[in-house]
């Protein structure tokens, strides 16, 4: 049997079989392996959650795939707010017809990315669907992590603290477009996915106030949601800003704006200003971190400002519209 | 605007908009409106997690629809597992083009389903994909309980242990055969989506050994798989398994067994030969309860045997091959 069947989605002889070949040989551990209709775990105190599903097409990209994209992406919602990453759901929804070899890639980098992290995934659910009435794979992951420090409150952000960007900009969604190869021509743009727990556990969250990582819509989303809710602005520098060339060309030759594409392996860290160069210096050790920069400031004056590299000032907006091409 | 576009899940303005206008209104709450990358939840001591992705077509059917059947099935497994569901996470994939009001009366179902078990919806995503890529909405919730007594150590069962059923057998899934409309005729089959969190606590866990719900695959593939772990076997009365008329004489003329269709609303309990006229009367007394029934006992001979109503005695077999209908 070399691709996937509805009956491996419906809770029969064909399920468990696919439960046990498929998912707990590649990420089985002892609270998985009990296949209970809920994990039982322990938690104590403060405790943050949070959820996602994974829908990027096409599911296997330079730098990654669907797979460690969702173990990526969940665990880095629970490292911006400031959690050690513990436990993660998976949930499968396949379309029927679908090679199950490369379902096999998928779930072992799933193991791969949660072993690097050190999470387990604890529980999950398998549904097959009719094959035309699904196009690719999805895949929902779900947090839960430990607070270390909740990074989550906009009043702790004030005038003079610096933003940091903990990496260079646009790449996860330039190499996404790329991937999909409706361009006529081919390009070499690596996505930044990666986990980001790390950065945070190695700067030990001294003088950090505030984050958020910057996939959907880019560091302009992020930066104007911020703005908005503390009610304070920010001045960036484009000099500091570090975009890799062959995205930078991309991006102009399509007309992208590299602040509104989605990135994966990006926090908008807001820190003190007296930490801020202590904590580049730490973010650069990390490899996550060595393209990390200090890219402005929090100013009284509402919005996103940006000093170009050619003397003047511009806005940066919130994106509006269709952000192409969708990311995660 | 009265079709979900692309946009609404770009992480732009738009995204913003749709969840403050469609989600924050009908579900918000004082965690959730922080709208912040993870939610931040206080938890102590021993948690029961789980998720479920809904795929069922359709999505409305006669007793529910797929927004309290998503909340239903996630409280659900957290309750035969000995919690009490306190969060909620909630995850949208969304084809482009799809009804707003659709979608909002499905997001009022999860407010109500949420409200009726006492669980906060505390993080949640959107995405929208292409309309030719995803036939209809498909819905993820994952859960947190709080444990009361764990209900999955099948080293509790015991042979004399009695097997109840909460309910009566097989509505759920003949009434989303019937709801399809594949058929040539119409009917009046109400599903069984219900929550089940009231009965266990109804009855305090005294005596309750183990516990699950008995949803794809139906008791069959429950019962199977107890008996297989536990190394044990059951001995169930047909006489006293309840299955609706209509639902009894559907399966009949379509040749389904209803021992392998889909409930949404039955649990199998295994609970102490002592206490189990005790529970029965409990269980009656609870809406969700009124059809409960002491069905068989636990006895050596594995595998799952039924004193049918002629006197005979025939082996209920494990699922195999494809469950029709998908129901969940």
């Amino acid at each position: 049997m070399d691709i996937i069947t509805l009956s491996m989605g419906s809770g029969g002889k064909s399920s468990s079989d696919f439960v046990e070949d498929m998912i707990l040989k590649n990420i089985g551990n002892d609270i998985l392996n009990n296949l209970t209709d809920s994990a039982y775990i322990h938690i104590d105190g403060e405790t943050a959650y949070t959820t996602d599903s994974f829908v990027v097409q096409p599911e296997f990209f330079p730098g990654g795939n669907i797979g460690d994209l969702a173990v990526y992406g969940t665990c880095n919602d629970l490292a911006v707010s400031g959690a050690k990453p513990l436990y993660l759901s998976l949930s499968l929804v396949i379309p029927e017809g679908y090679q199950i070899d490369t379902l096999g890639v998928i779930i072992s980098s799933i193991g791969k990315a949660s072993k690097d992290i050190g999470v387990q995934v604890v529980c999950g659910d398998t549904k097959v669907v009719e094959r035309e009435s699904l196009k690719g794979i999805i895949i929902n992951t779900s947090g839960i992590g430990r607070v270390v420090k909740k990074l989550n409150d906009y009043k702790k952000i004030k005038i003079g603290d610096a933003v940091i960007f903990t990496s260079d900009i646009a790449r996860h969604g330039m190499a996404i477009l790329l991937a999909r190869g409706d361009l006529k021509f081919n390009g070499n743009i690596q996505s930044d996915s990666c986990h980001l727990y790390n950065i945070f556990d190695k700067i030990g969250y001294k003088g950090i106030e505030f984050a958020r990582d910057a996939t959907r819509g880019g560091v302009a989303a992020v930066l104007n949601e911020i703005a908005a809710k503390c009610h304070l602005g920010f001045l960036l520098k484009e000099k500091y800003i570090v975009i890799k060339k062959d995205v930078k060309y991309l991006c102009e030759m399509l007309g992208f704006d590299p602040f509104s594409v989605a990135n994966e392996g990006v926090a908008v860290m807001i820190v003190s200003k007296e930490h801020a160069e202590e904590i580049l210096h730490l973010l650069k050790q990390c490899d996550e971190g060595e393209n990390a920069s200090i890219v402005g400031e929090v100013v009284e004056k509402k919005g996103v400002a940006l000093n170009t590299l050619y003397g003047g000032t511009r806005n940066v907006d919130i994106p509006a519209g269709i952000l192409l091409p969708r990311i995660c």
